[in-house]
Formats: C-alpha cells, sequence, structure tokens
C-alpha cells in the first residue's frame, strides 16, 4: 500500500507498524481457514491490486467465475423477502445463507478491500442457533432472521477492535456492541463482515492507513466514496444483502451512489449513533447520522421499519427521537424541484445528464409528478459560498484537535484526503462565541430553506421534494473527491435525503462536452475542474462504468415520505435489482 | 425603583432614560384611558409600592375588592371549557370575558408590576370580532376563542417593542408575531397584555432597569421568580387564564412554583420559539424551551393538545419535531422516585415538608403509586458539582458577549442577579473545542439518568417519573435567587418536568428546625444557606404565604404522561383550582 505522506513521527509510527502487520494479517487468516481451496481459487481468478487499481474492472463479474448457481442466487437473486420466506417454508436454512454470504465477501473482499474485519465464526455459529431456532419454535427470531447486514467498523463490536481509520487505537477492544448492531442482532442478523472506513472517517473517500484504499465495486480503479466507502463496496458486490453506514457530510450517500445503490441518511436523532467510536464527541453543530445502504428501496424501508418500530431505539438511548416509522401518505401530485447545479460547483456532464433523465421520464407522468426547475429560486452563489463556508467551518471549528491527538499517538501519516479536511475552517480553532454565529447562519438558511421551498402556504413553492445531484460527478478518481457541497449541505440542515440509481451511467462518448465558459470562478470550481496550472481536469474517460445515482430531499423528520417518494420514481424509471 | 448598581456608562444611560420614561408612561396611560374611574379605584385600594414591598400581602384580595361578581367569576370561577361553553350558549361573550381580564390584568400590574405592556384596544377589537364571527357562523373561530392568553415579553409581538429586558431595544419593534403567537391567535386567544421579563431574561427573579420589580402575587414581598416571573404574577393574579412562558434554566418552572401554579417545560423542540427576542442564537448547549403556566393541570394539557395538534408548529418551523400530543398511556401503577436533596443544596423545611406530604400521600394508594426513596440511588455530590459546573459554563461559554454588547449600547446598570448569572462560568469566553468538551460530558450524565433511572430493563431503576424539589424554597426573597441547580439540572439533559401546587404553604412555625450540622460544605450550599460571616441566613419568617409547589420529571419527549401522572397525583393531593 502507498501512502502519499511521511510519517507525522516516524519513530513512533515504526512501533506501530507490526500492529498493524498483524490486524491485517489476522483478516487473510480468516479468508483462508474458512475455506483454503476456496480461497486459493479466489486468489487466481481475481487480478493483482495493481490491475485492479489501474483498470475500470467491473468487480461483480468475479461474483459469476467465483460462486456456485446456488450461491449467486443467495447472494443476489433474493431479497430479503424471499430469504425470509425461503427459511420459513425449509427450502434454505440460516446456515446456508451465512455461507453464500461470506464467500462473496471473500471475494468482494480480495476485488475491492473493503472489510476491515471478519467475524466468520461469529457468523456462523450465530447462523447455526437461527437454525435450530426456526427448528424448534416454526417461527422466526426476529425481522432480520438469517440477513446478512454489513457493519461500518464506525460501530463498535462487543470484544472487537474499533479503529475508527486511526492506527493508534488499532488494540481499542470495545465493551459492547453499539445500539444498532445490537437492535438487529436481537431480530436475528447475521454479522460477517465489518466494513473500511477512511482514516479519520472524514474523507469523502475511503483510504486508511492500516487497510489502505477500498475500490468501487463497478470500477476498481475508482474511488468507493466515503466515509462508508466499505459499505459501498460490499453492498455492491453483494458481500452483504445491505449495510449500516453513517453519515456527517456524505458518508451514506456519496457511497451509495458510486455503487448505485439506495442510501437513506435519515433526519438526525431518528436513529441511535450509541456506542459508536468516535461518538459525537459534543460536536452538534453539524449532527451524524446513521442509516441503510441497500440494492432496493423496498429493503431500505424494510431496514428502517423494522429499525425504528420493533427495535424502538429511544428505549435505550435518551438522544434518539421515539418518532416510529410511519405509513407515508404522499400527495396525489408530487411536486418536485429539479436543482441541476448548487451554483458552486457545476456538476460533471454525465449527472445533468441524469437528471434531465429522470426529470423528463418524470414529466410524462404529469398525473403523478410536477416538476419544478430550481434555477430561478435556489440560491446565488454569494449565498451559497456563505453557506459552504458555514459548513465547513463547523466541521473543524476545534482546530481539528481530538483528530491530531490520536494521529499524533501512533505517528502515522496524515493522509491528503485526512489533510483537505482539516484545512476545511483555514484549520483554525475558534472560540464558543463563533460557534454559536456560525450555527446561526445554519438556522437561518434552515428556516429559509423551509420557507422558500417546503412552505405551502406563505411565499414557499410548496415543493414536496428537491432532486439533485449526490455528487458532481458519476463515482470519482481516488483522492479526487474534495468539493462535498452536494451531501454537506443537506447535513448542516438535516433535511432527511435518500440516494437512489437512476439507470444511467457515465457515456465516455456521450459526457464530453463541456462548457468551460460558463463555469464560475469560485475556489471551489476552481479546485475540482482545473488543475493548478489553469487546464481543465475533467477526462471523461475515466469515469467508465461511473453510475449516475441521484439525491432526493424531503421535509425534516419526513424521511418516510422520501423513501415512498424514491419507490415511485423507480417505479417510473424501472431501475432493476442488481 | 432602585437599582443596586451603577450604570456601566451613565453618559449614554442619560440618553436613553427619556425613552424609559416614555415606554412606561405609555402603560399607566393605557390602563388610565381604559377606565379612570376603575383606575382611580384600584389606586384607592391597593397599597403603595413600599408597603407592597415589604409585606406579604396576598394580593389576589384586591381581585375580590375591586372586581363586580360576574367578573370575578369570569377571571377565576370559570375554567377554559366553562368559558368555551359559556360563549357557545350565548351566556357570556368574548367582550365580557376580555373586559373582566383587563381589569384583573390592571388590578394585577398595580399591585404586582407584571404587565410589560397592555394591548387593550387589541384585545378589545379581537374580542369584537370574535362575538361578530360566533354570531354569524354559529361557531367558535377555534379552540382559545376568547380565552385571554398573556405573553411573557420575550415572544415577539407585530409593530411592537420587544425589550428582552435590555433598555437598548425599547425602540426595537417586531415585524411579525412570534409563531407561538400566530397560533393561538388563529385558534381565537384573546392578547391583552405582555409581561415583565428580568434584565438579559437570565435572571430567577423579575426585574429589569425599564420596568423595574416584579412582586410575587401571594406574598408581594416575595419574588415572583425568574424569568418568566411576569406570567407568575399575571397568572396568579387571574390576569389572564393561562400564559406563555420560556425556561432554560427554571423560567418556567420556578415562577409558576413561586405562584403555586402549574407549569410545563416540555421536552426541548416540540414547541417553537420562532420569532422570539432573543432567539436561540445558535446556543444550543442548553437548549431553551417554551411552554405554558395555568392554574390547574387540565388547562395546561388543553394548551399542549390545541397547540400541537392544531398549531402544528412543525409546519412553519423546521426546527421544531412534528411530534403531536399523544394521550398518555400511564402504566397500572406509576413507580415514582422522590428526591428530597440534589446532594449539592439542601432545601428549606417546606419543601422538605411537602416532598413528605406529597410522598406519604401517594404510598397510601399503593395500588396505583409506588414510591421509591432516591437517596441510595442519586448522584454523589461530587457528580452533582461536576454537573452543575457544566451546566453553569455552558450558559456562559460565550463570555457573555452577546448580552454584554446589548447593555453596553444602552449604558444601563448591570443588575447583581444579571451579574450574578455572568459569573456562572466564571465570566471566561472558552474555546469551541472546550464547548465540545462539556458538551460532551452533558451527554453522558444524560444517558446515566436514562440507564439508572428510567429503563425498564438492564440495571436502571425503571422508574417512570422523578418527584424532586421545584426551588429549594416555597418563594424566595428578591435577588436572592441565586441557586438554579433544581431545575437547570432538567435543561441540561432535557426531560420534561411539570410543576404542581401540593397544597402544603410555608408554615413560619413549623418550617423552622434546620440540621445545621448535616449542611454540606460545597459552595453552593453555602452561598443559599450562609451569609458572608458564617451565619445562617435561613429565617422561617420570611416565607410566609410562601407556596410549595414540586417537580415531576419524565422521559424524554413523554410530556403527555408527565402531565398526565401529575393529574393522577392531584386527585389524591384533591388541590383545588384557584
Amino acid at each position: 500500500m502507498t501512502v502519499d505522506a511521511a510519517p507525522i513521527d516516524a519513530q513512533t509510527f515504526e512501533k506501530y507498524k507490526p500492529i498493524i502487520e498483524k490486524y491485517n494479517a489476522q483478516r487473510v487468516e480468516d479468508m483462508k481457514s474458512y475455506d483454503p481451496d476456496f480461497y486459493a481459487k479466489c486468489i487466481e481468478v481475481i487480478p493483482s491490486d495493481e490491475v485492479l487499481d489501474t483498470e475500470p474492472i467491473d468487480a461483480r463479474k468475479f461474483l459469476v467465475e467465483l460462486l456456485s448457481e446456488k450461491d449467486l442466487k443467495i447472494v443476489n437473486g433474493y431479497t430479503i423477502d424471499d430469504l425470509i420466506s425461503k427459511q420459513l417454508d425449509g427450502s434454505l436454512t440460516a446456515v446456508e445463507i451465512a455461507n453464500a454470504f461470506i464467500k462473496s465477501s471473500i471475494i468482494a473482499q480480495l476485488a475491492t478491500n473493503c472489510v476491515m474485519q471478519f467475524l466468520i465464526p461469529y457468523a456462523l455459529e450465530k447462523a447455526k442457533q437461527l437454525d435450530a431456532y426456526l427448528k424448534e419454535n416454526g417461527e422466526l427470531v426476529g425481522p432480520m432472521h438469517g440477513i446478512p447486514i454489513s457493519l461500518k467498523e464506525h460501530l463498535d463490536f462487543k470484544d472487537k477492535v474499533t479503529s475508527a481509520g486511526y492506527v493508534a487505537l488499532l488494540e481499542a477492544v470495545a465493551p459492547k456492541h453499539a445500539l444498532t448492531v445490537d437492535i438487529f442482532e436481537k431480530q436475528g442478523a447475521i454479522y460477517h463482515i465489518r466494513t473500511t472506513q477512511p482514516q479519520s472517517i472524514m474523507q469523502m473517500d475511503t483510504w486508511n492507513v492500516i487497510s489502505g484504499r477500498t475500490r468501487n465495486a463497478l470500477s476498481t480503479k475508482l474511488s468507493p466514496g466515503g466515509s462508508s466507502g466499505g459499505e459501498s463496496a460490499a453492498v455492491a458486490m453483494h458481500a452483504s444483502i445491505m449495510g449500516v453506514g453513517t453519515d456527517i457530510g456524505g458518508s451514506i450517500r456519496t457511497p451509495s451512489a458510486f455503487g448505485n445503490l439506495y442510501g437513506l441518511r435519515p433526519t438526525a436523532k431518528r436513529a441511535s449513533l450509541l456506542n459508536c467510536t468516535p461518538g459525537t464527541g459534543g460536536q452538534e453543530s453539524v449532527v451524524a447520522t446513521i442509516g441503510p445502504i441497500a440494492r432496493s428501496i423496498d429493503e431500505l424501508n424494510y431496514y428502517m421499519e423494522h429499525y425504528l418500530n420493533d427495535g424502538k431505539p429511544w428505549e435505550y438511548d435518551p438522544s434518539t427521537i421515539p418518532i416510529p416509522w410511519k405509513k407515508a401518505s404522499l400527495p396525489e401530485k408530487i411536486r418536485i424541484g429539479v436543482l441541476n447545479t448548487d451554483n458552486l460547483v457545476t456538476p460533471y456532464p454525465a449527472i445533468l445528464r441524469g437528471l434531465q433523465t429522470v426529470a423528463n421520464k418524470l414529466k410524462k407522468h404529469s398525473d403523478v409528478f410536477e416538476i419544478v426547475d430550481l434555477a430561478p429560486y435556489w440560491f446565488t452563489e454569494e449565498d451559497m459560498k456563505k453557506i459552504y463556508n458555514t459548513n465547513m467551518v463547523l466541521y473543524t471549528i476545534d482546530g481539528n484537535k481530538a483528530q491530531m491527538s490520536l494521529l499524533e499517538k501512533s505517528g502515522e501519516p496524515i493522509l491528503p484526503l485526512t489533510q483537505h479536511y482539516f484545512n476545511f475552517g483555514g484549520g483554525n480553532a475558534l472560540s464558543a462565541y463563533e460557534n454559536r454565529y456560525h450555527n446561526s447562519v445554519r438556522d437561518e438558511y434552515q428556516l429559509k430553506i423551509f420557507e422558500k421551498f417546503f412552505q405551502k402556504d406563505g411565499d414557499g413553492l410548496g415543493l414536496d421534494f428537491i432532486l439533485s445531484p449526490t455528487y458532481l460527478g458519476p463515482g470519482e478518481i481516488p483522492k479526487h473527491c474534495v468539493y462535498w457541497g452536494y451531501t454537506s449541505f443537506w447535513n448542516l440542515f438535516d433535511y432527511p435525503n435518500v440516494i437512489f440509481p437512476t439507470g444511467v451511467t457515465h457515456d465516455p462518448e456521450l459526457d464530453v462536452k463541456v462548457d468551460t465558459e460558463s463555469l464560475k470562478s469560485n475556489d471551489y470550481e476552481k479546485m475540482v475542474w482545473f488543475d493548478k496550472s489553469g487546464s481543465l481536469k475533467y477526462d471523461a474517460n475515466e469515469f467508465v462504468n461511473g453510475p449516475v445515482a441521484l439525491q432526493l430531499t424531503g421535509k425534516r423528520y419526513d424521511d418516510e415520505s422520501v423513501v415512498a417518494a424514491v419507490k415511485r420514481i423507480n417505479e417510473v424509471l424501472n431501475v432493476e435489482r442488481r
């Protein structure tokens, strides 16, 4: 693994290297000891890291090459509903399901490096217990009986290390499960993998000094997004049926989009981050959230319904708001505002084409959808600069002290995108007074968004939803994920979003035309579109296989409606689960 | 009016004096011009400020002396339900109701100085419209049709000044109503008075440089509490049927207790503070709340039910959580933990007697109530010091900059209790990093409280509610309200509370015994119980007529159950509305 930066403290870091090696060796050992023959076959079929890192390989093809027909069906042919009913009618066991997904997760790991930690014996033991329970009682343990759910490493797992992407934490064993882990565990979920996240968890890519870089499943040379990039690769590779991610700036959504998946960033505090590492650390200016990444909107809904209505996280975590997952009631006519650009950074051609494609298809169903172009109404470039600045300053307003102390402890190198993040607020530690000021700017715009776009009476546009890019490009080149604005905007103001595939894929022939004249001259757009010499950086050939998945946003606490609306949109787009 | 402090800037303050005079003269003019004869009679009957300030006069007697039998019935004989049904059956008009309450509010003002601003022509005009509407349509405008609700001045009122207790804001005209004002206005409420609050709104007394000191209605020499002290006096004086207060450290609850009233501090963000002055200013470490003060638990419930379920504040304010007011479902056996002392400041004898009286009465109904003494389980003195320190530091962590700039603008004197508040965090402006640290201490204890006391499974006590003092004494001597801990504890951790009268009143003969040996030696207890020379300050004769109203606390977002439980407790205590 190459790291583009020198250690902060080479001598100290040297002492940690054996710990890193031991940690990584365990992962390899876990794969090998599960089934040495299968592992050997995987090594044979899957190309070298070098090839994977430089070619736009759709790694899902390795599943077809390496899995039996039956296992292939289990890991992708069946939805959760299928897996549940097949266990009930005896045509599948939890052990069979677990084994199939363990195999796909080994393939996923070797192709995308998305696994931080395997939990194979744990998963197989649990599967056995589930089968025994079903046999004895004739009923399921719960709604997740035998369902393999992958877990971002951010969530503590009892008796396992949570590194949080820091070398210094490689021996920090968690005393208990994160509440979310507990909830699905009780409902019968199978946990077989904990997935990768970037150093400090504050990158929009997935790269840490312990396990290295995670690849995109659809084009291995591209980034899987971040910080839940391990989940993106795992779910896209059918290494789990769905996964749990966290999101404070786009960390569920960008990976969902880059994996052409469905992802939900719920309104803050509807789901619980209790016993994740790190916790919130008292940071509440931009509130972290936790939510699902899945391969269909129905499974996303299934996750939330059972997480909230059966799991009742508020009975364990007083910071969680007790709003059950309601039955959404959509209006007869769904009014959607379409935002092509945030007026700060123009998206790449494929994204604009995707937005237009979706808008045009929805317009054809004018009995159900009403489309409003937001160009005349959206915030100006000046407003957006102020908003994005507020956003960035609030992330790093503590001067990155908490993160730096962890990095300094091991002396590990600060990776380029970690450093990029540290510079967000200019690297300055500000006062509580300034923190309050920036919060109040946030609150002012949170209200403006509501009044301008969502409010039904008054001068508002009365939208039900806003459709916008998830990210400026259809995937991204590793280490190039520098502009968070399309997702972090909604973290700052805490409106819930669902990411969904559009069926549109980047086309290196079609998506070439760039009107450089119309590009704005602000620093963010410059940073994305041009290199330091001022030449256009964008190269359509880089994004082969890059998916266009978009973001639908609704009113706060009405997450259910956003999910329901995406289901309706999906019926029009007719995108198949894969 | 005497002020115990010199102006910050005498020269600047001099320029503001005519503005203050004009503002106060308007209030007198409003009373006079409404009914010069009635006003003259009031002046004749109600003693001088000097007498009121030095004697424990129960000012409610002036109502009996000054109001007609019919008006007396209107302002106190009837509940909201009665007023509504009497308007419907034609036996009362909104104009009659308005006039009765305008008269009682003039009496209240002259006895307690609780009115900041009269809205008499506004109220009468509204009442006329309501009567016309009912006559024409045969139905009410809404659930508050003809119901006089008093408003803490904190809530903006369209085209009127909101001073927020600052001289510098005496010409700051609000462009629109606070959302809460709008909500009840649409439902037919009559607004005739805006009530007093202390300088900076951050005192547990009600004293500002504009209107001076507000008195306690039950003993005019005592403090009405603060910061919603104007509401305490107004509602206790039957100047309104109920009032709207705000609470960030006890500002609804202490005044409710001192007025022997019912008060609710809802879980934060269930009700909206949109367009109050000042707003939150981005301060979210301890979150301000808004809620009712009333003379019965049913009226408290009525307020919340219609505010939330009909008013739907979340349709206008995206920071409000859309949880409707549910029908509470109490357990068959209600498990209440009783906290006699917070282990930091021992309450005065009357409070301890009140707690014991209530606990004993509830114990007699062991089929309904189960009482748990919290003494063996509550946080230690050390823990409580840490908690209270966190609490105080978080209030003033900006170094009071926002408040100081407003005080400096007019040069007005800093009142002693304002200064006391400014010193909470040692007067230091801390960093955002430190702010996060203190937040994380808060979050840690918020969880501990839940796990220790409320959680049903695990090692928790499985309580439904906690009964504790509202304040350390049965009322307080003006300027002596220095310890906020009994209420601010629950602001810090945001568990909802209802204040309710117990039927117990301070008895200068009974409530004398103080075991000074057992008093702890921490600074807070010293500050409250002893003077600077170390002699006991407590004098039972000071608290004649002082009521004992206690605080019941429940789980977050389950405000409904707290209200429902107080109703059940009330059935046992049999305290009459008055």
